[in-house]
């Protein structure tokens, strides 16, 4: 076995053999297929595909690169979610003290943004002391007495697809189906989640930007997860404008406090509970009432003891950015769109997000909105508000804004779209 | 401009800008793009193509990274020739002095063998004391006191082909017409002969297995050579069998020079003055007679003269193998078939070739052939002869020729293939 047999074959539109599959994973960990012929072989998968036989092969042979966790010692079944990404999509921080105060526990492994897209980790370190790296057994220890952690994987969980994940975000490759939900659900499946609710974004601020894409998606990843005995499902929701009222790590965390509170916008608040519904159902706990949950407190009070256990301090003041620059509308008129990748990319060169792994980023920079698509706004009304402790980074962000926001004239018709557009599984 | 907006491009199948080529090709000089990039760009490339305005570009790109040399002050026309590799290919072993002897100067930069297909360097340098590296001076001077001169490349024409040809290598992206006919081409222009006359093998010893592919890099590179003022024509030859009756290193320079003593195998004979004539005519010395040049001794003379100037005893006794294994006819019959690849492969093993850069070859090892196809054989007469120094590689050289030798019954019909297939240019 060689890498450039391997290579060859995919290069020719072959189905890898299992034996190949296994190898080629197996010895990139290990270093002995080298970074570029990964490289060569992940535009090949990008541009020939791979059958759900070789994407199942290949996520078995991800997780088989590393060791596996299990929560069958805690005694309550497990639910996790993951979401492919998104703007403003502060989801994760209500959600998991939710569920846990469902009954349900939540070993809530995240990760960090990357481009114009948020980060979970990214903004819950905007609360002072807030830890995101805790060793297994601490992990294990908060999900036993608070009933839901937020934190970074470990190093020994698919460590093959920690290599890969780097290597195709240098390479071009990122967005190819097979490599997406194989390396998802390698990570998944080897944390040891007894179910799993994946949020398939659609849209311009997601990675998928058809509904076919995203049903494709959903589709290989509830399948994978299912053949793994994970019971998995998926909802597919519209990211064609940002979730909620901010993106930015500290302006998030202070919306997800509003909705824990009981508060917070329409559209994070339907979401939080149509993701906690099927959390519950899939983890056998369809009479949880998660909207209770929030009503009465219960919610908040595991956010506050999750936070605490992680050495946060929920009653700290945030972050807030050094300068603040207000966009007004131009018209008068309906809010026609908000588009979520210019968001997503005026908060990121605000300095929310970051350009390379391992980059610092502002907890204080975002933006805020003070409208939302299907509202009608009145001419020099504040519409937008940038937060940046870079203010010489505020015309990149304009610029980034330019043609994202689109008023057209009051009487035009305005067709809502659900946040839920799909489920799958 | 960033490696990862170009390898996007050209993973969607869009043009590469000028720009963007010109961009890349630095930057990967430079080591600012990373292998890891450059080869997901050359596995889209290999999959997407380049169209001739891309493939003209990248060549240029690849000149302008290194130092270009010229030949003007030697007062005579240049002609060089170039094989796109096969078996028992030693023509430019009789040709360089050859054409040399017929008026026109020939700067042969060669190269090593990597695979099944052996390398002009690695065949001289069975030569007692033949040196391939020369200084540009001392390759120049050789070039005027003997009219030929075959040596490696310099470091320092064309680079960034250096890099990539390596990179190609270990990638699965060597057979790709456009990175091909630029990396070709590249050196040749850089090289900065004034004519040029290529080889481009056809069949199953060749990298173009058939006559379509062949054709199209055939007139690819034409056009490059025609577009950077260099006469450049190709003839497609046939690669399906041998050349000659030899495979190796000094197997084949000991046929070599029995073609420059007037004798040796037809075929050998037949291009060679095929390919002296094509360089002579686009030197502008139509008149030359190459045949008389190897009848009287003149191409012989201008041989022994140039291996003496790089070192080398002309009548020095060739390294022979240490073991030598027989290989008998199996029937009476026709020999219908003596698949070039099979053979390349059988010598490879024997250890005349190398399986990784900068690995050491046997001078001795190779394959003598003692019937050409087209040949009526007797069951148990000699068919060939392997030579090796490492007797434990014998099975595997033997299992490389299985299905290689076809003796079909003595009444078949046999057509015989001409040598030279097409001209382009």
């Amino acid at each position: 076995m060689d890498a450039i047999s391997v290579i060859r074959a995919k290069r020719d539109a072959q189905e890898l053999t299992p034996e190949q599959i296994d190898w080629v994973v197996d010895a990139y960990t290990r270093g002995e297929v080298a970074h570029e012929q990964m490289s060569a072989l992940a535009m090949a998968i990008y541009l020939n595909g791979m059958s759900r036989v070789e994407v199942a092969r290949w996520t078995a042979a991800m997780i088989a690169s590393g060791e596996r966790m299990d929560f069958a010692a805690l005694g309550v079944p497990t639910a996790d979610k993951h979401s492919t990404g998104g703007v403003g999509d502060k989801i994760t921080l209500p959600l998991a003290p939710l569920v846990a105060a469902c009954g349900a526990a939540v070993p809530q492994l995240s990760g960090r943004g990357l481009g114009h897209t948020g980060g979970t980790l990214d903004k819950l370190e905007a609360i002072p002391g807030w830890r995101a790296s805790l060793s297994n057994e601490r992990m294990m220890g908060v999900l036993r007495d608070v009933g839901s952690v937020i934190c970074a994987a470990g190093d020994g969980l698919a460590p093959a697809d920690k290599r890969l994940y780097a290597l195709r975000d240098v390479t071009g490759t990122v967005e190819s189906i097979p490599l997406i939900a194989s390396s998802i659900m390698s990570k998944k499946i080897a944390e040891g989640t007894g179910s799993l609710v994946l949020d398939v974004k659609v849209g311009s601020g997601a990675f998928m930007k058809s509904l076919d894409q995203a049903r494709e998606l959903a589709s290989t990843m509830v399948e994978l997860g299912t053949d793994h005995g994970l019971r998995t499902v998926a909802l597919l929701t519209d990211m064609s404008t940002p979730l909620g009222n901010t993106a930015g790590n500290a302006l998030e965390v202070r919306e997800a406090v509003e909705v824990l509170a009981g508060g917070g916008p329409a559209d994070v608040v339907e979401l939080t509970l149509a993701l906690a519904r099927e959390m519950l159902d899939a983890a056998g706990l369809p009479d949880a009432d998660p909207a209770k949950a929030l009503a009465d407190g219960s919610a908040m009070d595991h956010w506050r003891r999750m936070i605490t256990a992680q050495g946060g301090d929920p009653d700290a003041a945030l972050p807030v950015a050094r300068e603040q620059h207000v966009v007004h509308a131009a018209a008068d008129g309906l809010l026609a769109a908000l588009d979520a990748y210019a968001v997503g990319l005026a908060a990121w060169r605000l300095g929310a997000g970051r350009a390379r792994q391992g980059e610092a980023v502002q907890a204080g920079a975002g933006v805020e909105l003070h409208a939302k698509p299907g509202e009608r706004v009145t001419k020099g009304q504040p519409l937008l508000t940038l937060h940046t402790d870079t203010p010489e980074k505020l015309p990149y962000a304009l610029e980034a804004l330019d043609g994202g926001v689109l008023i057209t004239p009051p009487e035009t018709e305005y067709r809502t779209t659900p946040i839920v557009l799909e489920r799958v599984g």
